[in-house]
C-alpha cells in the first residue's frame, strides 16, 4: 500500500506541466508557495477540530488531507516524499529506544 | 524505506505502555490528546516558517516532525499510519485523473 | 480610536439575527462554530506568512483579520472583546513587572 | 478599560531594552520574529481546542494569550495595536453594513 507515496509523487510531478484550471493541484501550484502553506495552515486547523470532535473516521481525512498538501509543499520546492521518509528513518531506523535522544529540545 | 512507517506504528503502539519520563513519545501520550494537538499545531507552524524562509533541509525536518506527531496522534486514538495511506490510495489509487473529482470542496 | 472594539460588539452581535446570506459575519455564524474556527487557524497561517515575509502593511491586514475573526468568535460563545481586555488587564494592568510571574508555563 | 492596550504598547515598547532573562517578553524578544511567529501558531491551536472543547473560561484565556503574542509581534516589527485598530476602523468604522463588501475574497 505504500505505493502510494510513489504514486503521488509521480502524479504531483506531472501535475507542474499542467495548465492551472486542468486539475486541482494544478491550481495549487499556480498560487505558489504562499497558497499552499496556506492551505497546509488550513488543514491542520482542520485536523485539530476533527480530531477534539473525536471522530476518527474524520482524523483520517483530515490526516489525508494534510499529508497531502505536504506533499504538494515538496514538490513545489523539487522535494519528494523519500526525503521526509529518509529524515524519519535516521531517526528511528536503527532503535525506537533513541528517540528521545535524537529529538533536539 | 517506507518501512519505515510500519516501524515508527510499532514504536508508537509499544510507547503506550512505558511510563511517562521514559521517552519523549511516552511523556506526549501522558499529555493526553490535546497536549499531542497542540505540539501538532506548533509543528504545523515551525513548518511554514522554515518554508517561507526557504530551507530545503530546514522543511524536511520539520515536515518530518509534523508527520511523526501526526502517527502519534493517531496511535493515541488507536489508529495508524496505514489509515491514513488507504485514504490517499482511495483518492489517488486508480487514477491520478481523479484527483480534482475526488475533492469536495 | 478604541471606540472600534465597542462598535464591533454592537455590529456582530447584530448579525446574530441577520438571515445567513446578508452579510459575511452572518454567514460565518451559520457555518457554526467550528466554520469560525477554521477561519482563525486560517488567517493565523496568513499572519504568520506575510510576519515571516516582512511586509508591515500585509501584518497590520491579516493581525485585523486574526482579532476579528477571534471577535466573531467570541460572540458566536456570548462573549465580547471586553472579557479579553479584562483578562489582559488582570495580568498587566497594575505592573508590568509582573507579567512573567503570571504566566503559568 | 481599552486603556490596557495602550499600556502593553508601553510595557512591550520598553521591555526592548530589557536583558532576556530580565522577563518573559524581553526573552522572546531574544528569540527573534521567529520565535515571536511560533509561539503564535501554538496559541493559535491552544484557542482552537479551547473552543472546541466549549471552556468558555479557557476561550478567553487563549484569545487574550493570542492577543498578547500578536501585540509582542507587532512591537518586534516597530508596529502597535494602533495600527490594527486604524484597519478595524477602515474597515468598520463608517457603516457596520459594509463589512462584507470591504473583504476581498
Amino acid at each position: 500500500m505504500n505505493e502510494i507515496l510513489r504514486r503521488l509523487d509521480t502524479i504531483l510531478e506531472a501535475r507542474k506541466q499542467a495548465a492551472p484550471r486542468s486539475s486541482y493541484v494544478a491550481s495549487l501550484y499556480a498560487k505558489g508557495l504562499d497558497g499552499v502553506l496556506k492551505k497546509i495552515g488550513e488543514e491542520a486547523a482542520e485536523l485539530l477540530l476533527a480530531a477534539k470532535g473525536g471522530d476518527k473516521q474524520a482524523v483520517v481525512h483530515e490526516t489525508a488531507d494534510l499529508w497531502f498538501h505536504t506533499l504538494v509543499m515538496l514538490h513545489a520546492m523539487d522535494l519528494g516524499h523519500d526525503h521526509v521518509l529518509a529524515e524519519l528513518e535516521r531517526r528511528f531506523g536503527r532503535s525506537g529506544l533513541q528517540e528521545k535522544a535524537s529529538r533536539h529540545d
